[in-house]
C-alpha cells in the first residue's frame, strides 16, 4: 500500500462570517492547501468533503460537486457526515483511497456555516447530532449532555470546575498568536469560574464557540510526492475510527469514551506506535470536559488522571505532552464540518516547524489528531509523523 | 487486495410508509441482509450508510451510529451523502475497506423517508441536490431540470415522448412480480402519453415516485466467505465514480452525462471488462430520459441511439440487454438514500437466480449498477459477477 503524504494544508480564519457562503469559505481553504502543496487543481483525482448541517444552514445538500467546482477540481467528490467528526471521517476515506492506489492526489476538507443561523438556529442545528427522538425531544442540548458527562466524571473520579477552567485557560493562551483562531484573548481561571453557568457544572468558558470556517489538506502518495519533488515531509501513518450508541442513555459509560479508545487502538496499531510515542496532540475539546475524556481514552492518562493535566502544566506547551497547541476547538473555534481537517492542518504546521507556536515546542516528531461526533458516538484518530 | 463478495442483501418494501421511522426501516433491511448472509450483527466491522435528507425529513443527522445500533452492530459507522447516489458512494467506500484489508465484514445500506414530508416538503427536500443559490432560487425543480435535458436530447439527437413512454411501460411491466416494488401495475404507451404533463415534455409516467424505504448488503472478503462457508457467489469486481459541475448551466452537455461516463470507465477498468460484457443492468431512471442518458453514457449505445432501445425491445427482459428488470426507480420506487444499495440487492438476486424475474432471463453472469445524484453531478458504477 502507498504511504500517504500531506503535501499542503489550508484554512480560513475561524469566526463570525455570516455573509460568506459555504463555497466561498471552502474555495479559500482549498485553494490555500493546493497552493501550499504546489499542486494544480486539475491534478486532484478525488475530493472528500466533510459538512455537518448544510441542509439547515444553507438549504444545500450534495456539496461534494459544489465544493469541487469552487476550487477548480474536476473529479468525483464525496460528502461525509458524522456530526462534528465529519471531516475526520473524510480524512479516513481519503487515506484509504491513496493507500489502495486508486488515486495519487486527493483533496480532503470540510466547511461549516453556523453564525448565519443565529444562536437558536445553530443550537437547533447542532442538536441533530444527538438522537432526535429520544434525546432532543426530551429537551437535551449539547451543553446539557456534556454537563451530564462532567457530573458523572466528577462523581466517578473526582476533579472540579477549577480543573476544567485550567483547560480553557491553556487553550486560550495557546491561540494567542494563531491568526486563524476565533478567540485570541487570554483568560484567567478566575474569569472562567466567575462566568455564567451554561449547564451546571459547565460555564461559558467551558464551551467552544459557534463558528464559520473551512479547512483543506492535499494528500498524495509517496511516489507522487517524490516524482513531483513536493515538499511533503509529514505523513499520515495511522488512521482509526470508533463508534458508540448515539444516545447517552444507551451507553455503559458517561465518564469514558469507548469510541475514542477504539479509534486510538486502531490508529496506533496502524502506525505501529503507542500513546507514549506521541509528542503532541490536537483533541476534540468542544467542552473542557471533552479534552479530559479524550486524553484519557487516547491512553495518555489513566481514567481519573486526566482532569488535573492542564492544572499541573503537563499539557501546556512546555509540558510533557502539549495538547491543543492551536488553541483547540475552545479558542480556535469549531466550524463543525471543518474541525477534523483543521486539526490535521494545525498539526502539519507544528510538525513542519512553520506554526507560530513551533518555537515553543521541542521539535515534535509524532502528532495525533482526535475528532469526535455528538457525545462521542463517533471518533476518528489520525497519527502524523514528520521526517527530519 | 481482497476480493469483495456479497454475502447477503435485504430490502424493505418501497412505498408510502410515513409513520415508520428511519431506524425502523433500516432495521428491517439491515437485519434481512445479515440474515441472508448468515452473519451475526456483532461480526460487522464497519457500517457505511447512505442517506440524503434526514436533516429535513426527521431532524436527524449523525445517522451512522443510530443505524448501527438499530441492527445490533457495535462498530464505527459512516454516513455518506451524494444526493440520490448516497448509497452508491457508500458501496464504494465499503469496497475499499474490504479490499485494503481493514475489515472482513462490512454492512452497507441506505434509507430515506420522504412521504412524511408531504409532496411540497419532499420536492423542497429533493431540491437541495441542485445548486440552491443559482438553480433552486431561480425556480428550478428536478422534473424541470430533467425536462430541460430531455428537450436538449430531442433537439440534439431526435427521439420523442413516445420513445420515453416505452421506457416507463417496460419498467412498470418488469416490476409486476417484485414484492418490494411501489408500483405493480402495468401501464400502456397510450396511458403514459395521455397522462398530465409535469414539466414539458415529461409527463406523470416519466417520473419516479416519492418513496420511503431502506436497503442493505453485507460485503465480505473472499477469505472470510471461504473460512465461514458462506454462500457468496456474487462478487463486486468493479467500482467507479464520476463527478460533474453541480449546476446544469455550468455544464458542457445537457444531453450527455460525463459523470456516468467517467464512473463507467473506472468501473470497467477495475473489473477488466467492457460494456459488451454486461448481461443486465440496473440504471438510475429517476425520469425516463435518465435511463436513456445512462445507457448511452455507460457505453451500451452510441449517443442518440439509446432513446429507441425500449421501444425496439432491446432493453426488455427478452432483449439483448435487459435494463431495470427490478422495475427501476420508475416502478420499484426511489427512496433516495436507499436506491444505490437497492440496485445491488436486486442485481445480486438476479445473478444468483433467486429473483422473481430470474426465470425470464438467460442465466446472466455480469451485472452493472448505475446510481446518479442530482442532474448527474455525481455517479457511481459497480460491476457484479457471479461464479457458476
Amino acid at each position: 500500500m502507498s504511504e500517504v503524504r500531506i503535501a499542503g494544508v489550508g484554512l480560513t480564519p475561524f469566526g463570525r462570517m455570516p455573509d460568506r457562503t459555504g463555497r466561498d469559505l471552502f474555495a479559500e481553504a482549498g485553494l490555500a492547501a493546493l497552493d501550499d502543496a504546489g499542486v494544480a487543481p486539475p491534478t486532484v483525482e478525488h475530493l472528500f468533503f466533510g459538512n455537518f448541517m448544510g441542509e439547515l444552514a444553507e438549504h444545500q445538500g450534495h456539496q461534494g460537486p459544489l465544493m469541487a467546482e469552487a476550487v477548480g477540481v474536476n473529479a468525483p467528490a464525496t460528502r461525509l457526515e458524522t456530526a462534528c467528526a465529519s471531516s475526520g471521517v473524510a480524512v479516513r476515506e481519503a487515506v484509504k483511497t491513496v493507500r489502495n492506489g486508486e488515486a495519487d492526489v486527493v483533496l480532503v476538507g470540510g466547511m461549516e456555516r453556523m453564525t448565519n443561523m443565529g444562536t437558536a438556529g445553530a443550537t437547533d442545528g447542532l442538536s441533530i447530532a444527538a438522537d432526535d427522538l429520544y434525546e432532543i425531544r426530551a429537551g437535551m442540548t449539547f451543553p446539557g449532555a456534556y454537563a451530564l458527562m462532567a457530573t458523572a466524571y466528577f462523581e466517578e473520579y473526582g476533579g472540579s470546575v477549577e480543573d476544567l477552567a485550567h483547560v480553557a485557560v491553556k487553550n486560550h493562551d495557546n491561540a494567542l498568536p494563531n491568526e486563524y483562531a476565533q478567540f485570541r484573548n487570554a483568560i484567567t481561571v478566575e474569569q472562567a469560574l466567575d462566568a455564567p453557568r451554561i449547564a451546571d457544572p459547565l460555564g461559558l468558558f467551558d464551551s467552544c464557540p459557534i463558528s464559520d470556517g473551512a479547512s483543506a489538506a492535499v494528500l498524495v502518495s509517496e511516489e507522487f510526492a517524490e516524482r513531483e519533488g513536493l515538499d511533503a515531509a509529514v505523513s499520515v501513518t495511522g488512521s482509526g475510527q470508533g463508534g458508540d450508541k448515539l444516545a447517552l442513555h444507551d451507553r455503559e459509560w458517561l465518564a469514558r469514551s469507548p469510541a475514542t479508545e477504539k479509534a486510538a487502538e486502531m490508529a496506533y496499531d496502524d502506525a505501529g506506535i503507542g500513546p507514549d510515542d506521541v509528542d503532541l496532540a490536537e483533541v476534540h475539546d468542544c467542552f473542557t470536559i471533552a479534552e479530559v475524556l479524550a486524553i484519557e481514552a487516547l491512553g495518555f492518562y489513566d481514567y481519573g488522571e486526566g482532569v488535573g493535566a492542564a492544572r499541573d502544566g503537563e499539557t501546556t506547551r512546555d509540558g510533557r505532552l502539549p495538547i491543543n497547541v492551536s488553541g483547540g476547538l475552545k479558542a480556535k473555534g469549531h466550524p463543525v464540518g471543518a474541525t477534523g481537517v483543521a486539526q490535521i492542518a494545525s498539526l502539519t504546521k507544528l510538525l513542519r516547524g512553520t506554526h507560530p507556536r513551533s518555537s515553543d515546542l521541542d521539535d515534535p516528531r509524532v502528532g495525533l489528531a482526535h475528532n469526535a461526533g455528538g457525545t462521542v458516538a463517533s471518533a476518528t484518530v489520525h497519527v502524523l509523523e514528520v521526517e527530519r
